[in-house]
């Protein structure tokens, strides 16, 4: 698929410096670009790849055009035109329109015409699914789910009974959504199930990484809400809250009513502990243990950092002598003092 | 479905207090709770709730009777009884008796007729599942696998060749029980692998959350024992034992030959090293790294809370020097000892 | 499957000691085997399980051939030698060749007859598979994926578009190779989707454990190099490469561009950051936070060991006051000078 550069930015409604004739077939990043190629300027540390890109057009920010080889197509936000243009060039691919004969459909279901329901697929009783959405392969649709429009299952995706998605939602194979939360009660030594009887709320504008889970609510719902992104291997308890355009990366756990704000960005191996509640607009560095509330917006760390392993042994040693340490420290000013 | 209070106090063999032809025919929170609710006071924290309260029925200690606006079950452990109340108003769905068309079987199965096998299942040679068993949609359960009585497999299960499972688990979608342990050799800068030739015996009551992953043993079998309970995404190496009615919270990583003792509760993301011992009744905090033996019973930790990224920066370059100020002030201890 | 001890010897062209027409079937640990094992000395501090030692025949070196009380074979590596010798005695399950006729397939494909292709797999255009290759249940093979010989795919494996694959791999269950990176770029608020365009390319002799999910690249591929074996549920972000022959354990998570060298050794729930480089021969022990780039060989750690958690509180309370010791530290040791 070939595209002039007066073609892309006007479908960018951005301006254009230089060949609007140029044409463009691929992307690629500034130093590893050829011919055909559109590439972009997202940080202002790759300048300095722009005299020699070997790109057609390049996407960057008005205040740099004089530096382009190329054609330039100027916008004060280049990753996200970026995005836009890149997804017109590379589309997601339409899959067919109806239902594989080799999927499964339970009864009572209103599944929109639109709706490619792909091979192996298993959908239960009384299941929605709304105009232009996809059911990847091998994805299991227990009943009473709702899925609003335009929304993608890839391959291998289980929704369990009675969770709603909303429209334009992306969830990645492997994604588990409303299995059983983590509730048991001890008794006499055994631990007895709490029956989850609560479901999964996710808005719209949702995407979910491979192989994350999200348990069911044990009264109340788990919800996630518009615009959360979700990355891989991440692990959601029960009744969390995920605020409006809240991030998550890789490897993440959040513990059971968790409620976490909106626009959060959450690192890689974060461990937030259950019941707590974290503010609008927070940053969790990766490794991070949350074992307390964030009460306002900020910065927040504790993953510790990697040393070689001798001076780390010698330094961990150390740190179990740590509140001695302090102890000591205190006794000695005081002896000074006097 | 709608029961009286009457009716379930007798189920539950306990005393009412109140109205016993109450109906009920849902749970919720006591601070939510609206007419036909039935609700519980789980911890001493929830009793200022108990006056507003507009649940029908509500499960509590017997000490707190009084203070109960409307008909009271007494229990002295509420919580328990609410877990076996849930299930009366919420029974598990019971699944079609037989095999789905779409299932695929193998040869010499033992599968009593009781079972419920649902579609896209594959199921292996010399298969054996016990009476009341439920095989979610998509599951694979490869040659040689024994199954006891009342197991439920969700959909997307994966059982590889050779595994057994005692009566009444519940495994969630995603779980892989038997695959490969990490087991490689290096020869000459070369990894080969060693054929992992134990399997995985699982015992009765166990619970084993979505994505969760156990693997086979080497020689030996990994073996999970009678009512543990593993949640979402916890990764069990081979050759591990977790004894009886131990429960893992999400995220964490069981590394290979370990052996956890009976009564554990272990947090979300913790890292326990291989071939190390866990004493019974061992409590590990969240994102603790257990790397040496557990000898007695009671709580360890490791996991470091957060701080503002500014001064955890500061502190964290501070334990880079630990070891060094540990070493001047010994030397500024004796200094002012002469 | 009974063979003798020369019949070993002769395949793993090793020197035997003792009586060759001993029968071995089975392997076992040295103070677990009885007649007809095969067992190993791996490590010297088995030496002392060997005197009482049931086994039959036992690998090891040669200068502990006297201290043999059975039939010897003797190897400078015996755990590589068992390695071997356990694959003669438990040979690889052959599955069927062909097509099974519940599998789905898509057109233009190029599939060796030879190749094993189970229920339920769904498999899409244009995709080739390599002679020998086994594919197991309900495995979805997206179109324009291509794999070498001898792969074996373990039943519900899945391969997103375009994916490619060497020579000799072994995928387990819930892989999920080619799903979206995770790249959003942020627009007034919202988070937009950056088109993952990228690819996978997996090298030969390539492991990946169960529920582990490799993302496809922005741009560029994500590369995993020959050699390379990845335990369960790791997280391999977009366009990361992995050098040749490099183990990862269980649970870790590499973020986005990292870039790690050859011969690593990574241990479990390791957190590294992204666009970091790792230096060949890195080994990096289990929960390490790798937040800065690894520039030559050695061990590098982070992992802080448990504590009770009483003693640990105490640490961790004077960790944060760290800072603030290390100042007071130093102005005592300036008025001691004066």
């Amino acid at each position: 698929m070939a595209i002039t550069a007066q073609f892309l930015a006007d479908q960018l409604s951005l301006p254009l410096k230089g060949q609007g004739d140029t044409l463009i077939d691929h992307v690629a990043l500034l130093g590893e670009a050829s011919q055909g190629a559109l590439s972009f300027v997202g940080d202002n540390k790759y300048l300095k790849l722009l005299p020699d890109s070997q790109a057609s057009v390049v996407l960057l920010k008005p205040e740099h055009a004089e530096l382009c080889p190329c054609t330039a197509i100027l916008s004060p936000n280049p990753y996200a035109a970026y995005a836009v243009a890149a997804r017109l060039l590379y589309p997601v691919a339409k899959p067919p329109e109806g239902i594989h004969p080799s999927a499964v459909l339970g009864q009572d279901t209103t599944i929109h015409p639109s709706v490619s329901i792909q091979a192996q697929v298993v959908i239960g009783d009384q299941v929605t699914i709304g105009r232009g959405c996809c059911i990847g392969a091998g994805s299991i649709i227990e009943s009473g789910v709702t899925i609003g429009e335009d929304t993608r299952l890839a391959p291998r995706v289980t929704l369990k009974a009675g969770v709603s998605l909303g429209h334009r939602c992306v969830l990645h194979s492997g994604v588990v959504v409303g299995s059983d939360g983590f509730g048991f009660t001890n008794d006499h030594g055994r631990w007895l199930a709490i029956p989850q009887v609560g479901s999964v709320c996710i808005g719209n504008d949702v995407d979910i990484g491979a192989n994350t889970t999200i348990d069911r609510g044990a009264i109340e719902n788990t919800v996630i809400e518009d615009g959360v992104k979700l990355d891989n291997l991440i692990q959601i308890g029960h009744n969390v809250r995920i605020g409006e355009h809240t991030v998550i990366a890789a490897c993440s756990g959040v513990a059971g009513s968790a409620q976490i704000g909106k626009h959060c960005m959450i690192g890689g191996s974060v461990g937030i502990v259950g019941h707590l509640r974290i503010a609008d607009h927070a940053v969790i560095t990766g490794q991070t243990f949350v074992a307390h509330n964030i009460d306002k917006p900020g910065s927040y760390s504790s993953g510790v950092p990697m040393q070689e392993t001798a001076g780390w042994r010698r330094n961990y040693a150390r740190f179990r002598q740590l509140d001695d340490i302090a102890k000591r420290l205190k006794k000695i000013e005081r002896k000074l003092k006097e």
